[in-house]
């Protein structure tokens, strides 16, 4: 077995955000849940953008702007997701190239378009999420290039694959490839009514397969169905050899077998759009570990990374997160 | 005849904006004049874009700017420009329909893509401008709906149209039917280099067919083949009924047969993409002048829609520009 050439491989579904600021009466009247993340179809979301202001428009997805960040900090990154080849896909695959991020999927020809999320954001900052995963259906085990997964030292997957039965088999197939070569497997829960739809699967998955996993605070409660933070902490390290948990403003903390660890979250001037927070939280978190970089360590590159995406529209980093850490004393 | 229910008509390349940050090198490695707006083919666009960082994308194109701007005082817009029925292009209908301007020219349905503008914004907010203009080289005298333009207080166009034939028929035959209807016309000079190129038939349509001129120094100095700004404010002056004039953070001067006004840049706190202040000072400025406010509040609006979009990334408003200028006691 050769050395692992890539440090992250993420694999997700490749989304071109489409982002728009708007008040609580619009939430109200579209009747969403402010915070949450919806799948929507093709109907709706014409429905929905043609009442959406003016937007911009930034290539997104939650593996996607983890690969983005891990890349930012200069660490080798790779990405696996379905894109149409349409004006959107090109979009998606030059952002993704750009930051440095190796991206080999081929684009569907035919079929739906490029996924697009209509983000709402919110004044204090929260994001509605409403997706339309559009070409990501074609994502399948065709798309899981095994010198890929072996080359990499994690592989980490989100939990949001497991709403399409063909990319949840690639995501599968992708832990077994990385685990027979040794190398490690990571997932984000994503969101806590993903949890809710996948709660068994996850839970099989996780204790057979998975060796570092990301949930926030309210995903790790649903998924062992608990109000109890402590408990669900408890659980999960019983089940996982590695789990970071992230509480917002609270920071974080990190589980390993009889270890905690706790850190603070980064200082942020004015939230002025969360999404992405967890994603970029992770590819501090990712970067930091791929490097044998000390947990703590780890987890305030994770908290670095998250208070620089949410001082901004859009969840791509604006600056160079390298240089970043440095400036601040954290590489 | 009726009367107007349309304060201004905007007519121009319609135009995504594609927008990375950029360091001094890129600008010299590719040759390029910072500040400048470059007509670049399509091998161009992909080779540059290929080079380029992750980017955004939002609606843009001079004109298209300016009628979003009059639309978020609360002035009423129509726009006349040409897409393409691509993904792209629905994205400029619906941002230009989101702000509440009138948008109903037809997509083309084949030929080049929608138009493109790779923008790359140098540390200081400079941006570089690489037009691929796509889908606009079929705006033609065909787009230009008589009853729309006779509707309309103001027929404003871009000086930028005048790099196409038919889109300088298209722009000469809408000035010729606003003047048949007793309605004004308006024009923006758009690029000193612009002006090189079509000096003479610009003078003459000035002279002719143009009641109100937008241009910053250096496009007025253009046009009369001088380095001194006295000059070219008294030739415009027998020129054209009424000529604005901007000069950056200097402010603007208004001329209009003897009179002579000067107006102050509205304050900044720091400059971060200057790409669209002098659309959105025209739209200031005629949301004001169709409204019948003095001269001098009509510059004051402008000044103030130039100072909000230069201090953000994008040529189009992030905030209600009505709502700013009640804010800070304009309206």
């Amino acid at each position: 077995m050769t050395a692992p050439d890539i440090d992250v491989l993420c694999i997700g579904n490749a989304i071109v955000d489409v982002i728009a600021r708007v008040d609580e009466g619009f939430i109200e009247k579209h009747g969403l849940v402010k915070g949450s993340m919806n799948l929507i179809d093709e109907v709706r979301a014409e429905l929905l953008y043609a009442d959406m202001g003016q937007a911009i428009e930034v290539s997104g997805g939650s593996a996607g702007n983890t690969a983005a960040g891990v890349a930012s900090f200069g660490g080798r990154a790779a990405y696996f997701g379905k894109v149409k080849a349409d004006q959107l896909g090109h979009i998606y695959r030059h952002d993704m190239r750009a930051q440095g991020v190796r991206f080999d999927s081929g684009a569907a020809s035919e079929g739906p378009a490029t996924a697009r999320s209509f983000i709402l954001v919110t004044p204090e900052g929260e994001r509605t999420m409403n997706t339309y995963l559009g070409a990501c259906v074609n994502l399948t085990t065709a798309d899981i290039n095994a010198d890929v997964v072996s080359a990499a030292k994690v592989t980490y997957m989100e939990g949001y694959l497991w709403d399409r039965p063909a990319a949840k088999e690639a995501f599968k197939l992708a832990a077994k490839i990385a685990r027979a070569q040794d190398r490690l497997t990571s997932i984000t829960l994503s969101d806590s009514f993903c949890v809710e739809r996948h709660r068994e699967s996850f839970l099989e998955l996780i204790r057979n397969d998975i060796d570092l996993i990301f949930a926030n605070e309210s995903e790790i409660k649903s998924l062992y169905q608990t109000q109890n933070f402590d408990g669900a902490m408890q659980a999960i390290r019983k089940d996982c050899p590695i789990a970071v948990l992230t509480r917002s403003a609270a920071g974080c903390v990190v589980v390993k077998g009889s270890e905690t660890l706790s850190a603070p979250a980064y200082p942020v001037n004015k939230v002025i759009d969360v999404t992405g927070a967890g994603d970029l939280f992770a590819a501090g978190f990712l970067f930091g570990f791929t490097a044998n970089r000390p947990l703590a360590h780890c987890a305030q590159l994770g908290a670095l990374a998250a208070a620089e995406i949410i001082s901004h529209i859009g969840a791509r980093p604006e600056v160079n997160l390298k240089a970043h850490a440095r400036a601040v004393g954290l590489l």
